[in-house]
């Protein structure tokens, strides 16, 4: 599976001539950043089940699926014909669905937890909801959120994302770091940062705010925290904080939602009082919803005398976005979560077999359709044991192009989210890139280490 | 046109029972306040052109279109067939895409002010990132806007689209009034609030805040503050004053665009920094966009080595809404939206007509393809004047259902936004069904003056 294609002084590729006109028209030549690749990005054709085709004709097989978001990886039939069905009735209203109801009624069915649902257009949305949420019901103006975690781009909830050894503070109170230039002041003010799975230090940290924090905000498998679950006793020990201190536990399961049948959460004692939902719920479309306890949506109830959160949104809920989404989620039931799980693992044992072959300082963390590889020889534990230097980013980079070269497409982090399209033979094909690329990278890892 | 199926004691609507049931699992039994209706909404069946259908068979004609987000009105067949033919190449990819260029290549060269655009995935998306890039551009933390004015529910840019006489405080001075409750005290710090079409007071209270207001934020025509035109004036003492402070001049042309073939702000001296854009651009998908000047724009550049706005999103620029985006703002050009202004100034003239053949007072403010009806003699100068009491708003209700009993569904401040799928045929139905109506109210409506 050898690319073609491939740019050349002589020749550039047709990907390369497409960057040059969206430069004249997209700030960096791109819509998002994470799909930026130097010297450009690549377009794409098209795409069916796990494999994509770029405009250079070269076939890879997708393990990022848009940022793990396609659950069935792409154009899945079933997808395709309940979609073009409900074209036809049209794609947005000023009026109510039954759809609407029929996937709520899914997604609450799933999780006791969530006993009624709002649906928004994104993850970035689901958050900011919440948050919102969380705010109106304790009427308090702060939340708690962990270093280095990412939860989309409303400025609260992007504090300290990407805080580095020159701004991150002390551990035992991180600085509120900002993503944006220009983010007021008042927003770091309003965040406190806490380290993940440190439930000591966590507590400490909050009780000094314990008055003020509306709710602590928790992905129990941050991705960009090192993707190692969040420990039980942190999970335990932040939810009593929150019963204490009259705070919610808010749970951001947008990506991590597609681990366990009913979430991440599932694998706790304890229920969060909200939960973000986002990516595989959409069935391919923007999409994202926030639910929980009928006590704390209650907000958003319109019949209320005072609406303690009045909330609408042009597309939230749109007959398109339910379709797919109901589709993709009745077909990710228990039997399906489980094997694509186990591909999964099948995934994880067979790069970790690859970096002792190879023999190289790496290890490969996740649960779930989820997993990362780390250029360290033990896994991390936070996000300042996460932090990948410059030198170590470069060694990633060029691991990412290897892959790509190869015919595989990764998460910008060396990560993957697998599909439901995603077979035993792909996965081999990935272990065995990955080891071709870690004898690659070999010397120039260990002279770094 | 009289609708069937109409709720009774007897026989509860098709309507009535899903409401029931969505009860149990959406907090109000709703996912838009929006479309919330007493006893229930209403939920629909399918739609094609300017005409949607209920679940119980009743047939309307569609004068709100989502919420002014549907140019074409329902199932346009050029977009449909656009849509299924990506929708068999896939939705959504962790690669950029043609059609993203070509959207933005179509966008762009409608405005020569659109320099460079990023897509996101809502109004709301979009008008958060117009008011970061502007943060950052500036290292300023706050933002002013105009009383009264909806840009979506990012907090910062909702506070005091809903204040009223009890909070609002003193004109020379309007309140920062929370949307929702919780809202951060800083929040509310960090947004100045400016009276609409007021160049005077709005300079005076600009000046207190010179060297700390990132942009003002500015809806050219805005809904909520009563849809008259912003004032050349108004603009220009605006502008003028963003000039002089190194502030920026922020349009929030979501819902506004569709009024010119180059938006609002075509019908002003200046040209803005940066314009948010949403509704119609997404041709009924979800969708959102900023556009503004290459040196404001540069700092979404992921090319800069230091990146003043990081900027990502799982969903923006997909596939599916640039292809229906584009086709569907190909079809509304220049032609397309001289015809649907015609039409509205039809219904504005006709409904004008209306109202002095009933000899109530009332009166239609709008431009372009949109109006909206006030039970007011004189169109309103600002907000306050625009705002509607408790009793007035009542009797709003009963000409909304009035008219939804009749065969017409309206946005819910009785305003409406055409589609080009209307024709002098619906208009003239709509302005009768206007005048029984009017003559309907007109006994309450002269008792509460």
């Amino acid at each position: 599976m050898k690319t073609e294609g491939i740019e050349t002084e002589l020749k550039p590729s047709a990907s390369s001539k497409l960057f040059h006109q969206a430069c004249r028209v997209l700030p960096g030549g791109i819509s998002r950043n994470t799909i930026f690749r130097k010297p450009h990005p690549y377009y794409v054709e098209g795409a069916s089940g796990c494999h994509m085709t770029d405009i250079d004709g070269v076939q890879r097989v997708d393990f990022a699926n848009n940022m793990a978001s396609l659950i069935h990886g792409h154009g899945h039939p079933a997808i395709v014909e309940a979609v073009t069905k409900q074209l036809q009735k049209g794609t947005a209203f000023t009026m109510a669905t039954e759809v609407e109801i029929r996937f709520a009624e899914l997604l609450c069915d799933r999780n006791p937890g969530f006993e009624k649902i709002r649906f928004v257009n994104s993850g970035t949305e689901a958050v900011m909801a919440m948050i919102k949420a969380a705010r109106a019901f304790t009427g308090r103006p702060k939340i708690a959120k962990v270093e280095g975690a990412y939860h989309g781009s409303y400025d609260f909830a992007e504090v300290s994302q990407t805080a580095g050894p020159d701004n991150w503070g002390d551990l035992e109170h991180p600085n509120s770091v900002p993503v944006a230039v220009g983010t007021p002041q008042s927003v770091l003010d309003d965040v406190v940062i806490i380290p993940f799975n440190d439930p000591e230090r966590a507590s400490l940290i909050l009780d000094q705010y314990a008055d003020q924090i509306a709710c602590v905000l928790i992905d129990p498998m941050p991705h960009r925290v090192g993707l190692i679950p969040a420990t039980n006793e942190f999970i335990n020990a932040i939810y009593q904080w929150t019963r204490k201190s009259g705070a919610l536990l808010a749970f951001d399961e947008v990506i991590t939602f597609r681990t366990q049948y009913s979430g991440a959460q599932a694998g706790y004692e304890v229920t969060p009082d909200l939960t973000a939902l986002g990516k595989i719920i959409g069935g391919g479309f923007p999409s994202g919803a926030i639910t929980g306890s009928n006590e704390v949506m209650k907000v958003l109830d319109p019949r209320e005398e005072k609406v303690l959160l009045p909330h609408s949104g042009t597309f939230s809920a749109n007959p398109i976005t339910m379709t797919a989404g109901r589709i993709a989620m009745e077909m990710f039931d228990q039997q399906a979560v489980t094997r694509i799980n186990q591909m999964a693992t099948k995934a994880r044992s067979q790069i970790t077999e690859a970096i002792k072959l190879a023999d190289i300082p790496a290890c490969v963390t996740g649960g779930g359709s989820i997993f990362r590889l780390h250029l360290k020889p033990e896994p991390p534990q936070n996000y300042r044991q996460a932090w990948v230097n410059p030198e170590t980013g470069q060694l990633i980079k060029t691991l990412l192009d290897h892959l790509y070269q190869e015919g595989f497409m990764m998460i910008n982090t060396c990560s993957a989210a697998l599909s439901t399209a995603i077979t035993e033979t792909e996965v081999e094909q990935l272990s065995e890139a990955m080891l071709s690329g870690f004898k690659k990278i070999k010397p120039a890892l260990e002279s770094i280490q």
